[in-house]
């Protein structure tokens, strides 16, 4: 997958100088880079990499007086991350899966498979699947009846989606993800200690022996184009309606999404975070690591967090947050400053008294 | 799949008006419900709803003026989330598991399938394996050598039951659940790091190279009747014994469960709770999404936690308990609230000082 | 699998007295032991145990009296999860893989499968794979083109190993752990809410539509000697070089570990910790169970970590830390008592406020 710099400068819709016919084959680390590899060098941090090195083209920061480090092309980028993004399109050779549909493979009679699909070895397709155009469906994946993928799909090793979820086009679902098994809600006969505790904030009255009942998830699971779901990351169906994943959206890995939710248009959900049951996340909100979101909870458009973030209630729309409780980013910084000040504080509260107790006594003389 | 009302009254043990003999074929929210559509409006905040869809029949709330919605039938429910669980299971039709045994299934010969059990395609069954009457065993799942799986079972794609694991009836296995994975249990030659900051607190005596030896599992996994495990979570085999999980328990999505660990009965595990090696869970206990329990703990029966609680000692019987490290949940909100007025304090203490150094230095000219 | 007392003496470097001759086939827990098999006495609290089994010989704790429990021979422990350690391995039989290669798998030409290899059924293997001498491989496992597997691996079910992989020997890949995925990398075109909010620690300029441009990943995985990668746990690939997992490190169950991370020797990851993209991890460093790292973090060689504990910025070398955000552990427990004093303080400073208060006014009544 051979690029020149005038090829790879034009899908970054980048500035290109010296020889721009020099071909490329991949990219690298300035300080590893071969001489038919581009070095990635978009920040001046890397310039002593560069002459460690032995390309001959390089990825620069801006103003960069790319000849003195004896390169003869560079190119120009702004903002390096989307220039990575540009470059790593170009250079990614996608996983390997076979045209046409593997003949190990078992295609329920009454699915439809678009033109230009690719199934692997050891997958199902169910009763009346559709896989949309181009699809790219490696090998013991699980589609289950009345599922209905987009385009462009690129459905990874052991991917389950169940049955009648409803996917946009461009899907990418990374190895091992759930999309659509049932959702984890169950009722006791009687009230629960549950329910009880959180009337009460905490008071359970009396124990007493509870069973659970299940409630079966009738809804399915309906996402939008253009999102990409981590490995091993699970999406429940809904209960009733469909639990929805809007366009644009990006899971990472080990992500859970219950039964009900409504994640909105290009959110991120990094790695690790939980959204329970019937809760409404925005537009554009970001999710770091390990966040988890309560049931029933409405998190507002463009909602930032900050790693291990605990939500609990509604969160209104632009909040950056962070803690657990979730309180505004500034104001847990500042919370942590003053717990980590508190001995000092409690010194400072017992010489009070031991001050205000020999006034007071002094006083009481008087 | 279709229901008369009567027949769904009856199966909710529950009050019904009007014409019984109306079929409905599913469940819908009363706005977007159509006339073959059971209307579900269990709360009055639903009234608007009905008057939106095509209904003719409804699931109501108690005391509902079910004519004044145009409705022609109607079954009132006291419990909505219970009156949920008996709907949704009359009108899941379940997923779609051919009878009989998928003829690219690899079932050993010394494993007993019993009668009307269904095994999917690229399913593996190991030595002396035992599958009860009726369990159904969809595709891509593993059963290990000398597994034992009761009546009823409904075990899903990609899920692994490990060797000798022994399970109860009516398992539900979502997933790419794994049953009986080694536990994660190593040992240093030498007194290690970890055990040094244990035992100090925190503080480390030398840092010396130490390489882990491992402990092999020889243990097994042991699940009651009527539990169900989530998608892609893990329960680890037991050292000597057997990881236990008690009848009725439901574990979540991401569930991790350690070896030797001992899950009482009916407990909720919701999604991302993480139980670390040789802790003892007593019965009715709902740990909430992510929460977190530390190795060799003992929690007792009917305590419940808030969402990412995390529990490093022993907790009693009943209690409900909320934070990190866990207490009280009364306590803990009280807690959140003082943290929250902490900059208040630390200005209230400022000012105090100087009043009393103020104070102090007047007493001292006297 | 019968062994000697003898043999098992020899195998722990252990002290045996007694009948060295008698053969056990398993080992058990006192109370419970059968007369074929070892009983595990490590400790004197399983002393009441022994009286109840029927065990003819145990692992005792150094300077039991083991006649006195009625035992014809004993192996005496100085360090008892060591003992376990190697009596653990001489008992375990492992999982049951066929020799050879299983006729329904599919194993590409061009791979090279070294002499003694097994591989199971429905196992997938790519394009220019290498499988080192005498690994095993279950069934339903995929390996990607040019992935590089080292001498006796044992990779369980579901496991995937992506393109490139490049692995050690002695690996151990527990059910559906997934190594290899694409990293989660995005970037907005215009500068995004994150990083405004990163920048301003939580102010937000305007708000404005973004959708994110994928950050490709080129780079791979590469794993030392000696590596055990938990259930369902997830490496993902590096965007330009590859993700790292250094000799001897074990992974735990449901980890992440992001794009460019580098994980040291030695180290423990327990079961639920998240690494953010491009942290990189020392050696020996211990991280419990659920434990965030944010990305491009640095945490230096034999760092500790409490269960839970988030950390966003630099650790030095052999810390022990807990809490979120992070802080020495002595320290966070000294903040945790603080706190749960906190109701105390408030109500002192209240007090101390009124005291100052009539102090301040009879002062100025003077």
């Amino acid at each position: 997958m051979s690029q020149t710099i005038a090829q790879i400068a034009k899908a970054l819709d980048a500035q290109a100088v010296g020889d721009l016919e020099i071909s490329v084959t991949s990219a690298a680390e300035p300080a590893s880079a071969g001489a038919d590899q581009i070095a990635l060098a978009m920040s001046s941090k890397y310039a002593e990499g560069l002459a460690q090195g032995s390309a001959r083209a390089a990825l620069l920061w801006e103003g960069a007086d790319w000849q003195a480090y004896g390169l003869e092309a560079a190119i120009f980028v702004t903002r390096p991350r989307l220039a990575m993004a540009g470059l790593s399109k170009a250079f990614d050779p996608g996983p390997e899966i076979a045209p046409g549909i593997h003949p190990s493979s078992l295609v329920d009679p009454s699915a439809q498979i678009a033109p230009g699909a690719a199934i692997g070895p050891f997958t199902v397709i169910g009763r009346d699947v559709v896989v949309g155009p181009n699809a790219r469906i490696a090998s013991h994946v699980t589609i289950a009846e009345g599922a209905r993928i987009g385009a462009d799909a690129l459905i990874l090793a052991h991917s389950h989606i169940g049955a009648g979820v409803i996917v946009g086009d461009r899907l990418i679902c990374q190895p091992g993800a759930k999309i659509g098994a049932d959702g984890f809600s169950f009722v006791t006969p009687e009230t629960s200690t549950v329910e009880e505790a959180r009337a009460s904030l905490g008071k359970t009255n009396e124990i007493h022996e509870q069973s659970w009942v299940r409630i079966h998830s009738l809804g399915s699971v309906e996402i939008g184009d253009d999102v990409e779901i981590g490995a091993n990351s699970c999406i429940d169906r809904g209960s009733v309606r469909a639990t929805s994943v809007g366009h644009g959206t990006k899971l990472d890995n080990l992500v859970h999404v219950a039964h009900n939710v409504q994640v909105g248009r290009d959110c991120l959900l990094c790695a690790g975070v939980g959204v329970a049951g019937s809760s409404k996340i925005g537009d554009r909100v970001v999710l770091a690591g390990q966040v988890g979101v309560s049931d029933n909870v409405f998190i507002g458009d463009d909602v930032v967090t900050g790693g291990g973030t605990q939500i609990f209630t509604n969160v209104p729309s632009g909040r950056v947050i962070w803690g657990s409780p979730a309180v505004k980013m500034d104001q847990q910084i500042d919370l942590n400053k003053s717990v980590r000040r508190l001995p000092r504080l409690f010194a400072q509260v017992a010489e009070l008294r031991e001050t205000v107790t020999r006034l007071t006594q002094k006083g009481g003389t008087e």
